[in-house]
């Protein structure tokens, strides 16, 4: 089987990081994986992205070296188990509150005995190589997502689930969980204490700690705290702020028309 | 009718701010045209895009007061008709080499008795409203591109066509045909000089002049030298600009994985 | 944030014109767009619509003033939250039995304190503007259907919910359940009663009320009971009927050939 | 071969009662195919159709005995031969002017060596049956748009061409043509003049002949002139017709809210 | 309504042959229905399709006789109802476990009074006919997967539930519950007799049997077993199995290029 | 730039085993290149894709080292230059007739000053590498197809035609010029003989020769002719050949039921 690049970033204590894709299109999948992201995630909770969509895409990074992940709606061991058929070598999950929630995750991603994830590995077969179904589950990767009061009350229980290899912060929904502002890059003493809790107590599990972040300058500070998958940015994102910089350039600068554009 | 606005500004005299769009992705143009462009063009030749994104995409772009434009891949009457009837404020055509070229272009962009455009503007109704069908002759605008040294050649006659409206530098293809390196911002001589004197002729023919740039400073010379249209970067350009920027932040500060990516 | 006006319809007393959208596609939900309705749903319960469809109809619906709500195929959480985070400005919920379904509803569509949606509007940013986090519990509409013997037994209940903003009535269901034929426009008295009954609770409750029609007739009559959301036909049904009436018109004349067609 | 009922009609002296397809879905298109039409047309001109939607949608039409048509979008022999392939019966084709557009019109629809359609009919196979190759240049029809001017001046050198089979008549076209305002079901002297050319001069050469009609009652004149195939509206007519209907009425009634709509 | 053949077929004490769709394509689809296959499938579970995919699908393969079934990816009532109402003929659904599981099967694709499935059958009406609200209970059938040591512990159970038709055997997941090689056409010991217990208690309850295979010859086996529902292959499988063989015979007769593809 | 491994193949006098794909599938291209071809070629011409489906496609092939190919459905220099900007590192062109058609073909795939292709290989880009300009033109492959008669009047002059590498036989059209059958796998003497005179010419004057097989012992006597590019089968054909081979062993052994499927 292909190994999965993140269990030797992680084995060798470095950090991984990962780009974000919320438009739906091959193109623009195989165009970041360019980039030289270690890992690319596709956004399919609040990416702008369907299976259908994801399937092309897994395809568009497997023509480099880029790993591919996918982020489901949901804990829906459905779409979990078809993103992994589709080629998927690691998957986020949303609002892991409890422990029955991550042992869904776990069971839900892997093969009996471990679990109950049906097999037909169908395009992962022709990614992974032919001894998928034996290695799989020790390869892919399963993140817990840790964003609600909830999760933060249930923690070390969730942290101590067997097969789970790493949590990841949405830095919006925990600052909405703790009543601050939601949104990236967080510096409220809320959001930044639980930050560390989270990372404190996975690092204690042995659980690898994964963050969203706006910019590379906070993603750098998370890497020097510890953090060991770091989000930046994403395809929209990179895109809009670019675009928005050039238009205000040319507004700015008088030369070209006052319009405003909309 | 809903007015062209393209038209106001350079009635005006100033420069119209235009993005571009290759992303097939109808998510990825409202974005891009909630980032304050004058006009976006939807890049149906070297773009990844086809003529049903480009309906999907339109409709998107026509949530704001930005212009939707379309470059079409090829001068092929039946093609400039589906996107004007599918709603576009103007076409711009590749290779106009000819006076019968550019004549060309203006008859299957007119009705008759200007043209031979055929009437059925099925979205093009909903967008510009009910009177389109005896407007639409005077306010959709239509750019020839020169690029190649028959271009050259016949500028005087191409330019003198009646009804077209604009013409558009694609600077890459230019070059080419100048024996000089494909790229944007160009500043070899030979190109530079063949920029110049488009430019010249037409503003001595009255007719708007529009060029490709990959940078807003390049842009920026360009409107103070004459010209009134000017494309900046495009949609893939800025994703991937401010992705390879955020890994190679990520990457040099070595608190990240010396991973290559790919 | 951009106001809601079902809300603003319902503060004046009025009640809301809503089409209905079955076909999966941006133009036909643009050319509805256009013909004078309140609001629109997309309807991926019954419709042959899906996620990656919505997308772009939600932003054909937004060329116009017209508000766009979706019809979800189930209570499923992912789901909700993945079209409100495409722009939909309401929901409706099929098969809210209960009074714990209408709170999961609720939570669903509701960022934290109130309820356990996930942040990550991306699209709905565009449509709404930049305050919709803050904004987005108060603006959206979230409608439960009533439509098995289970939920009228537990009308008080759900109507009681917390956050539960207006009641919607499928009638086919509804006279499933009460033993009846399944079809709009009902005057079998089983159903009639139980439709009156609910009305009846859902004003004493101060929630909206809301019933799909077959005809404007009996929309009207439901207007006049005191229904502040009505539905009239849908696309597919409209064009169907359309067709049929023009097809018998040109059989039944014998100037056609006497084809059957199929 | 599966028989080609339009030919089967003409062949009894009876009109066909075409109808038209302007979104692109094929359930939408299955739907149409249910009302009783004869023939259905795929618009891939003025229609917001391309390719790989009329694939689908031919395979939808196929489920009823409707026989399937294309109208492509201009004279380009390679779509011609793909949407025969595809398993359309008929083509309708734009802008037939000369003599020589109809020659090349019947050459890219008819195997050597009466013609130069190229071999591989993909779906026909399935939907027409083994022996396709060899029945194909009789069974299927061809249809040359009479339009223009100059293909008035034209008429006789076109309808006399070996293999065409019929002449279509789009008002809207020939109304500009002639200087009248673009639109179906036309009263003024100079289109009714030029239909009443094409039509007697169609029978004398023994060419059928057919017209684009926005309303049954119209259609039934023109069958009653000696039209033998007549286009009555499309599925985007009757869906916005049925729609602003049920608008207009239930706004019309004051019963609900006195909103705009957009 | 139209007959469900599946049923005439089981009455009559035959077994059906079925083929398998993994390929999300509706011509390949119309292609697999036009061999000779008594029902196919289209595996939305392990299969590269999901439900926009599916409602194309099954129109074509609705040109046929070929009975539609669709896997679902899940026991979700929201999918299964979607799939229904787009025409599937029968559903088939993964790891049903317990009892509980199989009742709401059958109660998610039975109407009320019988079930809790929503009413809105929109292709159904048109494959099945107008009858369809009242005889779908009837016609439709429901299979439950028998895959795990859970189910095979509450076999008796699942088979008693009513409105169960049949059982499903997936020997891949039905081999890695029992501690073997997930495959086809199993012949180690512990899986072979829990096929022959299953299909021996299915019989004993009057419910059908049926069983994946990979290879006619096993299938064969099968129905002399008395299975009496055999799905031989896949269109990916066909497909990729020619292909292997024609490259290896190319390749291993030499007069090819040595090349190794990939 | 990628090397294109065809050029490497012709050069080591060995001939090239390509696939064909007819089916619109990103999954269905993907698994077809894991099968050890050389070569795939998209059939936008016969087969069922369109330019959407094929930038989709060549990512999945871009996943293996098979070269990627595609047939364009016309000598249309707009579709030939989208074709080659989205990867695809040869092209065969159908109904090149005349000497002035193949220096068309070559001029629309060959960059100033030998051709008048357009610069702006958004795709091509990521699968050939940055110095993509300046060695496209030496590493793609041109293809002309030779089907008509008037192809093999011209034949000599086609063949002298500077920087065509390739003519491409397809059997069906050359059968039908020569007044046989439209088949593969030919031996009517008109069209071995037609065969053998193409391989000889093209011999002659440097020129590879390519022809379209059925059969894997058909392409093999082709190769020892001396054909260098020798296609065999197609996604469809091998999926509907397995297809039927499964269903007649089953009906054959009446094991199963008798029923005829359609």
């Amino acid at each position: 089987m292909r190994t999965n690049r993140l269990r030797e970033i992680w084995r060798s204590g470095g950090a991984v990081v990962n780009g974000w894709l919320a438009i739906a299109s091959a193109f623009s999948a195989e165009t970041m994986a360019h980039q030289g992201w270690d890992s690319l995630t596709l956004d399919l909770q609040h990416g702008v992205i369907d299976y259908a969509d994801a399937v092309n895409m897994l395809a568009a990074i497997s023509t480099t070296a880029t790993v591919p992940l996918v982020r489901v709606p949901w804990l829906d061991p459905g779409m979990l188990m078809k993103v992994l058929d589709a080629g998927a070598y690691g998957v986020i999950c949303p609002l892991v509150n409890t422990r029955a929630d991550a042992e869904r995750l776990v069971a839900a991603t892997s093969y009996p005995p471990r679990g109950g994830r049906s097999y037909g590995p169908i395009r992962a077969l022709l990614y992974a190589g032919a001894d998928y179904g034996s290695q799989a589950d020790a390869e892919i990767v399963r993140f817990a997502m840790i964003e609600t009061r909830e999760a933060l009350d249930n923690l070390d229980d969730i942290l101590a689930t067997p097969g789970l290899d790493a949590v990841y912060i949405g830095p919006a929904d925990l600052s909405l969980a703790l009543g601050c502002t939601p949104r990236f890059d967080q510096d409220e003493a809320p959001v930044v204490a639980a930050i560390d809790h989270i990372l404190s107590r996975a690092r204690a599990h042995g659980v690898v700690a994964g963050i969203h972040n706006g910019s590379a300058d906070y993603a750098l500070r998370m890497v020097a705290k510890g953090f060991q998958f770091v989000t930046v940015g994403s395809d929209a994102r990179f895109m809009a702020a670019g675009a928005r910089a050039a238009v205000d350039r040319m507004k700015a600068q008088g030369g070209a028309a006052a319009g405003t554009g909309y």
